[in-house]
This record gives C-alpha cells, sequence and structure tokens, in this order.
C-alpha cells in the first residue's frame, strides 16, 4: 500500500513538475514569439519611415529641378507651388483621398475612413482583422506608418503637375488643382491599383507607382498644358519654336541629385517591409536603370544632338527611374539595364517630338513622367522575369501576351480616367478662378505679379 | 527486487532526460532571449543614429535658409557660422555639455562624464545601472548613440542664433558664444528638463524641444539682437522701417524643405527607440502641423499682405513645425492641424510686430523658434490628448489648468535663464572680444571684411 | 498484471506526452531562431542600405562642392561630371568591377561574379558557404545588398577625380577614364585590401576606405593633373601664382553639409551590420574628427593666412573626414580629435604647397584626399586603441613599429598601382581620344565648347 502510494506520489510530483515547466516553457515561448513579433513590427516600420522621408525629399527635388528649368523671373512661383503642394497634399489626403484609396468600399472606389478615423489592427497584432483599410492588410506595419508612405507618394504625383504648367498658371489654381487632384482623382485611380479595386483584381502590376504616381501626374499636367496653351514666346508667328533655357542648371542637377537618391525609398520602400532579398534587389535594379537612362540619353544627345546634353542626361536618370517603377521588383539587373536604356532614348525622343507639336512642357515632365511611365508599365509585361515570381512573367520571358495586355488596359484606364478628369477642372477653372496670368504679368515673370518679390532681387545680390 | 529496481531506474533514467531537456531548453531560450534583446538594441539604435543623421542634416538647412534670407555680400559669412557652429558644438558638448545635461548631479545641474568618460550600462545590457548617466538610462541604446542624438540637438540651439545676429557680428564672437552657449547654458536648461532636473520633476512636458531647443536658440538670439541694435539701413533716421530682401529664395525653399526633413529626425526620433506606433503618430502629426503652418501662412499673407509671399510660407512651415516639437507625442493629427494652423498665423502677426518695435531679425528666426517655441509648449497644456497617454492631458481635453501652468513654468524659468545669461555674455563680448563690425564693414559686407573673399566672385561668374 | 500493465501504460503515456512536448518545442525554437535569424538579416540590411543611400547621396556633394570651386563658365562640365560617373561607375562595377574586387581569385586578383552572376550563400542562411565571394562572406546580408555597398563606394573614387581634372579635361575621355577606373584599377587594389588579397593578410587595416577609396581618388587624380598641365591663366609666363576663385561659395558649403552627412554613411555603414556599439561609436568618431578638421583650418587660416577661409574649413572639415576613414573603428573620441585637428593643419599647409609647385588642384581634391587619407592610412598606426581591439594597437599605445610598417606598405603598394596605371590611361588618351580640350575651348568656358549650352544664361536671368 505505501509502495503503491510512493509510485503515484512520485508520478503525480513528475507531473506537477512537468506541468509546471510545461507552462512556464508555454510562457516564456510565448514572451518570445511577442517580442520577435513586434521587433518584426519595429524593423519594418523603421524601414518603412526612412524610406518615407526618402520619398519626401524628392519634393526638394522636383523644387529644385522644375525652378532650375525655368526663368528666374518665375523662380519663386515656381518654388512655391513645389513647397506649397506638399501641404495641400497632405491636408487633402488626410480628409479624404486615403479613405477613397485605401478605405474599405467597391472595386471603383473606398469610402470609409476620412481622416484617418476607423479601427486598424493589422495581422501584425495577432487577430483576425477588424479595420476598415483591408486593401492594406498584407503590411503589419501601423495605420499611421501606412498613411505617411502613401501621402508622401500622393504629394509626389501633385508635384509634377506643376513642372507642366509651370510659368504661366495662376498660383491659387494651381493649389485648388492640387487639392482635387491628391483628394480624389489620384485616390480613385489609386483605388483601382492598390486599394483592392478592378484592376488589382485584373492582375495589372504596377509595383511602386510608373502608372499609379508618374503618369498620373503627366496625364493630369498634359491636361493642363493642352488647356493653358504655350507660353509667350516659345513659338513665333511662323511656327517656329524657339528654345527657353532654364536659369540654373546647378539647381536642376543637385534636383536630379535629390529625386535619384529619393526613388531608393520610392522603389525599395514600396516593399512596406524590411524584406531583405527584396529591397536589396530592388535598389539594384532601380540604381542600374537610372545609370542605363543617363548613358543612353548622354549617348544619343551626344550622337545626335551634336553634343552631350546635361538637361537630357537629367532627365534620363528620371526616365530610367520612371520607367523602372512599376518592374523594379519583377527583373533581373540585365533586364533593368535594358529598360533604363529605352528610357533614356525615349526620353531624347519624346522632347523634340512634344516640342514639335507643341506641347509646352517647361521642364520635360510629360517626357519624363507620362511617356516612361506608360513604357515602364508596359515594360512589366515584356521583361518580367520568371525567377523572381513565377506568376509574374513578361513577354520576353515566355509569359506570352496576357500581362501585356493587361498592362495596357490599367495604362488605358487610369490614363482615360486622369486625362479626362483633370481635363474638365481645368477647363472649370477658368471662368471660375481663373487658369492664365495676364500676359503682361507672364512677361514680367510670375514672381513680381503673382507674389509680389523676386527670387535674387538686385538691391540683394549688389556688392 | 529486480522489479522494483527496473521501475527505479526507469523514473531515474526519466528525471535525467527531464533535467537534461530542461537545460538544454533553458539555454536555447536564454539565448534566444539575448539574441532577441540584441535585436531590440540594435533596431533601436538605427532609428536613432538615422533620426540623428536627418537632425544633422538640418544644418545644413539652417545655412542655406539663413543665408538666402541674407544679402549675397554676407553669404560667406553667415554659411561660415552655420558651418563652423557644428564643429564648435561637437566640441563643446563632447568636452562638458553632455556632462552638465545629463551626467549625475543635483536637480539644477549635472556634473559627471566630462569627456564622455564614465562607465554606462543601459538597462538593454540586462543588468541594474551602475553608470552616470541615469537620466537617460531609460534609453535602452548604446551611450555614444545617446551622445550623437543630443549632440546634433545641442548644435541645432546655437544654429538658431546666427539667423538672428546675421549681417552685423564678428565672426570669432559669434564662435565664442556658440561655444559657450553649447558648454554651459544649453546643458544646464536641458538638465532642468531632460536630464533629471527640477522641471521633469514638476511634470514640465516638453517631448521633443519646442523650449529646450527652439525657444533656447530664440531667447540666446533676442538678447544678441537688443545688444546688437540693427543693420544699418533697417531703419532711417525718421524709424521708418525698410525692408532688406534676401538674396536668393531658391536657397531658401531648399533650406526650408531641408529642414522639414530633418524635422522627422527632430520628433520621431527623440523617442529613442523603434517604437513603430510612436514614431509613425509623430511622423505624421509633425507633417499635419508643417502643412496647417503653410496654409495658415500663405492664406494669411494672401488675405492681409496682399499676395501670398514665398518667405512666410516657408517661416510657416517652419513655425508649424517648431510648435509641433513639444506636443508632437501627445496630439491627435486633428491637434497636430490646429496647431500648425495657430503657428501659420502667428509668425504672420510676429514678423511685422518685431519689425515695427526694431528688433531686426533678418531671417525672422525670433518669430520661428522663440515666439512658436512657446506656443508649442502651451500647446501642450491646451491639446494634449488622453486617448494617447492619459497622464497628460490638456485643457481642451478636460485636464483643467494643471498642465498648462506647468508648461508656462517651464517656460518662463527657461526663458529667464537663457536670456539673462545670453545678455550677460554678449555685454561682455562687447569689450572683451568686440561684438559688431566696423560701420564700413557692414557696408562693404562682411564676406570681404571678415573672411576676404566673396561668395559669388565677378570674376568666377564672368562669361 | 493488471497493475504492472497499468504502470507500464502510464510510463508509455507519459513517454509520449514527454515526446510530442519536445518535438513540439524544439520545433517552436527552431522557428523562433529562424525568425530571430531573420531579423537579424532584415535589420543589418536596413543599416547598410541606408547607409548606402548615404554614400549614393555624398556624389550630390561632390557636384556641389566641385562645382561651386570651378568657374561659371565650366559649371555645367563639372556638374555633368559628377552626375555621370555615378552612370559610368554602376554599369562597369556591376559588369566587372565587383567580380575583379570580390570574387574569389588569388591574393593578387578575383575573376568570378561578372554582371554579378553566380550563387551566394551568407553564413546568415545557416549553410556552409557555397558561393564565390568568399571574401564578403563574413556580412549576413544578401548579396545585391554587399553589391550596393560597394557600388557607391567605387563611384566615390571616380568622383574624386573630375575635382582634380575640372576646367580643361574633355567630358568624353573623362567618362572613359571613370569607366576603366571602376572597372579595372579601383578593384584591383580593392581586392588586396577588402577581397582576401595580399595586403587584408599581411594585416593592413583601412576600415572604410583612406586608402581604398581616397587616397586611389587622389592618386589617379594627380596623375591626371600632372598629364594635363595646369589650367591657362593660373600661372604667369614669369611663373607667378594667379587665385582662380570658384564661382559660388553657397553651393560649395552645401556641398561640404552633403558630404559631412554622406560620411555618416560611408564609416558607420562599412560595419555592414546594424553592431550597436561600433555604429554608435563610428559616428562619434567620425564627426569629431570632421569637426576637429575645421575648428583646426579655421584657427589656421585665421592665424596664417590672416582671416578665417570657408573654403578652407570646407576643406578641414572633409580633411578631418578622409583621415578618420581608416582609422574611424579602432579609436577613441581623444584619438578622432587628434587625429581631425592634424588633417585640418594638413590641409592648410597641403593646398598652398601644391599651387608653389603647381600642381593646380581647382577644388583641393589631392590635398583633401590625398594627402589627408594617407595620413589616416598610417593614423591607424599611431593611434589605435587596445580598448577597442586588442589585435590592433598603434604606436602611442604601445604597439611598437609592426602596424605602422603594415600601413605603409598598403600606402605605396596601392598607390604605386594606381598612380601608375592612372598615368599610363592619361597619356594613352591623349593620342587615341584626345585628352584636353583646345585653348580658346577652355578660355570661353568648357559648358559653351563640350555641351553647347550654360549653367546661368544670360536671357534666362534677365529681369
Amino acid at each position: 500500500m505505501l509502495r503503491r502510494f510512493c509510485w503515484a506520489a512520485t508520478l503525480s510530483l513528475l507531473a506537477v513538475v512537468l506541468w509546471v515547466w510545461d507552462v512556464s516553457w508555454a510562457q516564456d515561448a510565448k514572451a518570445l514569439e511577442k517580442s520577435v513579433g513586434d521587433l518584426r513590427v519595429a524593423v519594418d516600420t523603421v524601414w518603412v519611415m526612412v524610406t518615407g522621408f526618402l520619398v519626401f525629399w524628392m519634393h526638394a527635388g522636383f523644387a529644385m529641378l522644375e525652378s532650375g528649368m525655368c526663368r528666374a523671373k518665375n523662380a519663386v512661383a515656381i518654388l512655391y507651388k513645389n513647397f506649397g503642394v506638399v501641404a495641400v497634399s497632405s491636408i487633402a489626403f488626410w480628409i479624404i483621398g486615403f479613405a477613397l484609396m485605401f478605405g474599405d468600399g467597391n472595386p471603383l472606389i473606398g469610402w470609409k475612413g476620412y481622416f484617418l478615423i476607423g479601427p486598424d489592427n493589422s495581422p501584425a497584432m495577432g487577430k483576425a482583422y477588424e479595420g476598415i483599410f483591408s486593401s492594406l492588410n498584407w503590411a503589419g506595419i501601423p495605420l499611421y506608418a501606412k498613411f505617411f508612405f502613401q501621402l508622401v507618394f500622393a504629394a509626389t504625383a501633385a508635384t509634377i503637375v506643376s513642372g507642366c504648367v509651370a510659368e504661366r498658371i495662376r498660383f491659387s489654381t494651381f493649389m485648388i488643382f492640387s487639392f482635387l487632384l491628391v483628394a480624389v482623382i489620384y485616390p480613385i485611380q489609386g483605388h483601382w491599383v492598390w486599394g483592392g479595386g478592378w484592376l488589382s483584381a485584373l492582375g495589372f502590376v504596377d509595383f511602386a507607382g510608373s502608372t499609379v504616381v508618374h503618369s498620373v501626374g503627366g496625364w493630369a499636367g498634359l491636361a493642363g498644358i493642352l488647356v493653358l496653351g504655350p507660353r509667350l514666346g516659345k513659338y513665333g508667328p511662323d511656327g517656329k519654336m524657339y528654345p527657353i533655357p532654364g536659369h540654373n542648371m546647378a539647381m536642376v542637377t543637385l534636383g536630379g541629385f535629390i529625386l535619384w537618391l529619393g526613388w531608393f525609398g520610392f522603389n525599395p520602400g514600396s516593399t512596406l517591409a524590411a524584406a531583405p532579398d527584396d529591397i536589396a534587389r530592388i535598389a539594384v535594379t532601380t540604381n542600374l536603370s537610372a545609370a542605363s537612362g543617363v548613358v543612353a540619353s548622354s549617348l544619343f544627345s551626344r550622337i545626335f544632338f551634336g553634343k552631350p546634353d546635361l538637361s537630357m542626361s537629367v532627365n534620363g536618370a528620371l526616365a530610367g527611374l520612371v520607367a523602372i517603377t512599376a518592374p523594379c521588383a519583377n527583373v533581373t539587373p540585365l533586364g533593368a539595364v535594358i529598360i533604363g536604356l529605352g528610357a533614356g532614348v525615349l526620353v531624347c525622343l519624346s522632347v523634340p517630338f512634344l516640342d514639335r507639336v507643341k506641347v509646352d512642357d517647361p521642364v520635360g515632365a510629360v517626357s519624363v513622367h507620362l511617356v516612361c511611365g506608360i513604357y515602364g508599365t508596359l515594360a512589366v509585361g515584356l521583361f518580367a522575369s520568371p525567377t523572381i515570381n513565377k506568376e509574374v512573367v513578361g513577354f520576353f520571358y515566355g509569359g506570352g501576351v496576357s500581362l501585356l495586355v493587361k498592362q495596357l488596359t490599367g495604362v488605358v484606364a487610369v490614363g482615360a480616367l486622369t486625362f479626362v478628369l483633370s481635363y474638365i477642372l481645368w477647363q472649370l477653372a477658368r471662368p471660375i478662378v481663373g487658369l492664365r496670368v495676364e500676359p503682361e504679368a507672364e512677361l514680367a515673370g510670375l514672381d513680381l505679379t503673382e507674389h509680389g518679390m523676386e527670387a535674387y532681387p538686385e538691391e540683394a545680390l549688389a556688392r
């Protein structure tokens, strides 16, 4: 009896010890798992915030590039537009844009989450999703981080427009247009592609926004150019084109460097996670495409225009960057080089072509952002390599034309929406708030007439 | 007997197996825990270093903004001050400033850790704290990372002064003042607020330094302005004010962009940890306040001054940024927008007011950093939301005036200390090292007389 | 019998339970370990990418600094070279440079991995290494991340040359030279030091590239200067030296700030891992050396040249940064200050000395990058502190001259290789592609003659 009791006691003790160990291990393991999950969110958030800061920095690049490519008498006007558009976009996207783009809704539009109000629990929090931003649920970072990153993208689309309409648009008209672009137009097509809308369901691939950001900016700007008409003095009475050089190539080059740097946020950051293999490969493809754009545009301008042209080369870099934005995550380094070379040539063809058809784009933004945005989006359908993602295969890797057709569909749909809505807005602006400054004001320069100041006042420069 | 032995052997074996397992699991778990802890330190350190780099970058922004707002003949002088002040501050803070600010001491001053010498074991190391920088013990990053981040903040306070006293101060006097500001004045009040001093014990809240950094720079600069007097030609013999425009608005705008970007280090980095929710929310509030500052100052200048004024808008962005610096971690996006709108209006009122009372501040630094620094510090007491921290509740959220009174106490105490000590230093400088350049030198420009060079020499610009 | 069966059943059950627990714990632990390992790679990769972006940004700094120090008529030419060299270097390093530098080979050269093709499994992947980049196997980040970081370093070496040969070199000649420098010369010596070659086996220490990057750029540039000869007008017929001031000190200062910022990528990023203690300490030593360089050069120029000289101080900062690049990971803050002070004085001695011996270096690149690159490399042998690494001890810490001799060996070997090969290339360029622009072109400015444009066209500046 005693022996039996002994055994029973021993076994019970053993069971208790095991149970205690088990519970303690389970707690330890759970705590560790939670720490590791928290760290994952922390690393991803650090990455997304830092790359978001780099994208924010691109606005300084646009400001330098665009004002450098305009005349000194309009420098304040263009600087102010680039500076102010960040502010207006921030407010517009916070109030309504983010909700229309990423809030839950239907395949055409989102309609939840105005003012960023509403629940959001990312999967990283370890619960079933109960929020209203389902389309961003795949990213395990805080909602505010997603908002910040998307905001700086939205502002980029608006900033592109400022270059197209430079040196003749009224300040307040541009600001109102920017507000509406970021509040409504950009989010609608963005919802289609990135917000769980019909284009994403179709299989349209635009990783970081050749179409969603760059060609949208380009389409809106092109509509503005067509409604505004060319700058005074750009075309003579005989239709002859007179080049209007920019006033500061150092600012243009600085802007080019800033944008190139910012693109390392734009593309690798679009992972929304610190995925080591992806972010490193995307940075490499992004850089190689930019480099190839510079090489191609330098050689092209040297061969066909007589001398290597710095402004063409800066635009060549941007062309390569815009073009690689959609395919950056799906192509090999070799693919990136080919895409960049094509973009560099394309921009050198597009700039003089647009000049010839009297589309007066002072900074070449249509050629860079619209033409190369379309080209880059289609390039996914041509160069996407199955070694990276077996589901996304371009024509030259044996994927047939199916992906290419989807890409074309997206290009056309987004382009039609953006161009038509923008065109209507620009036309409405004319009678309501006024569109273009008076001819005398344009001749005197917008700095004096619109802002009552000069960028480089004589008396401040005097020795 | 044999059977009993068998059972005993089995149980013993079991026990040994269990014990071995337990030890091995315990070791595994411990090693994992250490790896996770190390990773936490690594992530936090990466975040703090990168945000520290962004704050360092702000010095380039101050250099561009301030020199753009001054005349070309003083450009070298102001660039040099902004460049040199980083160097002088680095040395001063390393030798003595950091020790006075964060070294162990009493509620009024720290006095340990000169030359950064002394033990420091952060809690992340898993030991009881045995160091001499107890006030920074809450942050689990290496001491050098804490020092680096705090250093770039200290240098910011000094740089603000350079704008106030621009175009008339002697170079060496400014450098000596900067050394003493960063070595002594800045650290003493910083100790009060962030170094475990009496203001932190009181419950004064200044998350990222509206008071500690910005208003301190503003107070020291205001003292300098009062002692120096206005620039020659700013006020006529009849007391009439003559505006002195800056020489390069492109540099001003670039400076504004750099500072806006740098603030994403300044505010979100002040967490001293990669806390995902906090850093993302702080980046959003910071950006919304800056944006609102731009919108408010643009509209205000358009309505009341006739035309939207770019320099007002750049200062409006900075005003919003300075104002959100203290409350950034305690307000909602809506709160940030309200704070930013207020700051944008405030800076538009303050700049002409200071001009009228003959406080000649060439770049508007007093309006931006002092006025909005005070406003932002008080805004904590008005807008701090209990949804973020239940302990810190502003007046408009039902927190009564208790927090507001504490904030006011901090504003007055720090202001009195800084203004009085700075005033004394500036007055002492006059007889000892000389304060202001000669009138002929001021007319000729400080670049030639103080540095023997020009920023834009005629012969180098010649075609 | 039954009882025996009961016991046996109980024990068996216990064994099964234990076994199941064990397996499940083992799986949990393994999964956790893998998560932690993945996170470590993620954190390290984020750090390396972000610091790589900062190094990329340095190219903007070189562009601003160098063009600001040249005349306006050559601004496009120098901006274009700095912009284009990033592109050419990216292509060259991708095709061949990286393979020669880090691919498996012998102690003199690597020869595997052209076009970045080839296996790479870093130790972080938890397997025995089977790749072809063994020399980078110690770093647990993806191959593309290693490539990106090394690429921006390679481009830096090439960019340094552009300053030396500015205002007289032909555009295409410079681009071809840059291609060959990055494709062949830079990688060979880089293989010796960082690619597992004979200098690393010897114990030569160059943590972030005072020799590998900076002095290599300096040697290549010095060879170019000697082959090209001085700019027209620099020396009169009587041999008298005429200073040729740069056209924009604001750009020079901005460039200085950009480079200082970029160095926080250059040095702390060279850890190739987010090692908290190391990256924080390296950032501090880097900053203190730069600051000391500014202080020393400012005081030196004030005392010996009469007035504090901004261009000397910007170069003083860079001198301190170049000098600390090799020793940054092995010295204390005090050591960094001493090294920086020495560099600041050295650059003030070197610039006028080179002027006197008719080495016409428009931007002071030889003094900054070559002289201080050598000095910094030797400084490891003088100031390396055993408190950081017991294996690397400098002369002043009782390490004898053994390390100093190794450092000297590396300086001489790398210098001889680079100078001789560069000299041959420059001499070959003359008959093959042409070396220097025509004298009339040099007088008119390279912008018009080489690129058919102006940086600041009169008509764009007109009011």
